[in-house]
């Protein structure tokens, strides 16, 4: 699985791809950063960085874009340009058929350094050791973009899993209400009994080994 | 100038369209929203807007698109999909080379009402009038698109008018630097004398008056 990370700004868009190994392996594939010039107005410089973010999905063919996922807490004076980037960078995805995935600041410094707290410096030794550099990338954007895709790569499988789980769980129930339901029919629109509940409780149930957690 | 006015949202959008006539006159051309499907991933909900927006430029050829500055003092909770609407409209306007122009809502409420306090029934009665319509625009996300761009009409002569001002302004201070500059290497690096200042300062009036303010 090929990751492209983005860490949204409109000054500065951090923009790092890696390549998802075995395991817990991580490879580098790229890393650079989109610049728009303050001076320009707002919606030229929303699409500088929206064709610089087309021009490296079209380049490294990412399976899924991880962007940022902006806070409104944060320094509110530029929260809403890097907003509006990250909104810009969803649709280049979207219009490139790419789902996105959103992780927060301290669900990505969790991943790379095991501290949710952790310092830029932390989390830019971490990108560094874990995909083998030799130098630190520069500047803190452009390592806070491989940083995001690194912990794509290691959250996406839980949460694959998490989403199959839940798929599963509302599968099951919709096949517990029908059959509560069929033997409501049958007692002629009584409650059923607590043995028929039980009895419904036990097909979901049996539908749910027959349908083989095991195997996925 | 025709006005395509965007009220941001991502479960529902107003798109309004005027086109300015004679001094305040303003001329209804045409409301809609363009809404997205909640359960959709965030990055498919952007594209639907997007699309659709795309859709009226292309049907309506406006001149500019007028947008509501998003703040995020505003509810916390919708503010960063708020923007990041706003983000992707911006984006489609400078794709389809338009500028766009961003009011606040307390602009739009001042120019309709009167009131930048106004509440949403005034501002919806207001545009209702102004564009003469047998009934009031619905939902209240179309009335305000609509209001953004009547907005628009009005308040841009005025922000041109002062881009002008200060893009002259800079242009005769540069012309003053330059004449200073001219007399400081005429005197061998010398400071320029008072009278050298003042005359530098003449010429740039003198090229100011030329330039033809009145004729503007």
């Amino acid at each position: 699985m090929r990751v492209l990370g983005v860490d949204p700004g409109l000054t500065r868009c951090g923009i790092g791809v890696v390549e998802a190994g075995a395991g817990r392996t991580v490879g580098f594939v790229d890393v650079g950063v989109a610049r728009s010039q303050p001076d320009l107005p707002l919606e030229r410089r929303l699409l500088t960085v929206a064709d610089e973010v087309e021009r490296w999905v079209a380049r490294h063919r990412p399976d899924v874009i991880a962007v940022e996922r902006v806070f409104s807490q944060n320094n509110v004076r530029t929260v809403m340009g890097t907003a509006q980037v990250s909104g810009v960078v969803a649709l280049v995805a979207a219009r490139a058929g790419l789902p996105v995935a959103f992780h927060t600041p301290s669900e990505v410094k969790a991943a790379v350094t095991g501290e949710g707290r952790a310092g830029k410096a932390q989390v830019t030794a971490m990108v560094t050791r874990l995909l083998g550099l030799d130098a630190p990338p520069k500047p803190a954007d452009a390592a806070d973009a491989l940083a995001l895709a690194i912990c794509h790569c290691w959250r996406s499988p839980m949460i694959d899993r998490m989403a199959q789980a839940q798929a599963r769980a509302e599968e099951l129930a919709a096949v517990h209400r029908a059959r509560l339901a069929e033997a409501q029919r049958e007692q002629g629109g009584a409650r059923p009994s607590a043995a028929q509940q039980w009895a419904a409780a036990r097909a979901a149930a049996d539908a749910r080994s027959a349908g083989g957690w095991g195997a996925r």
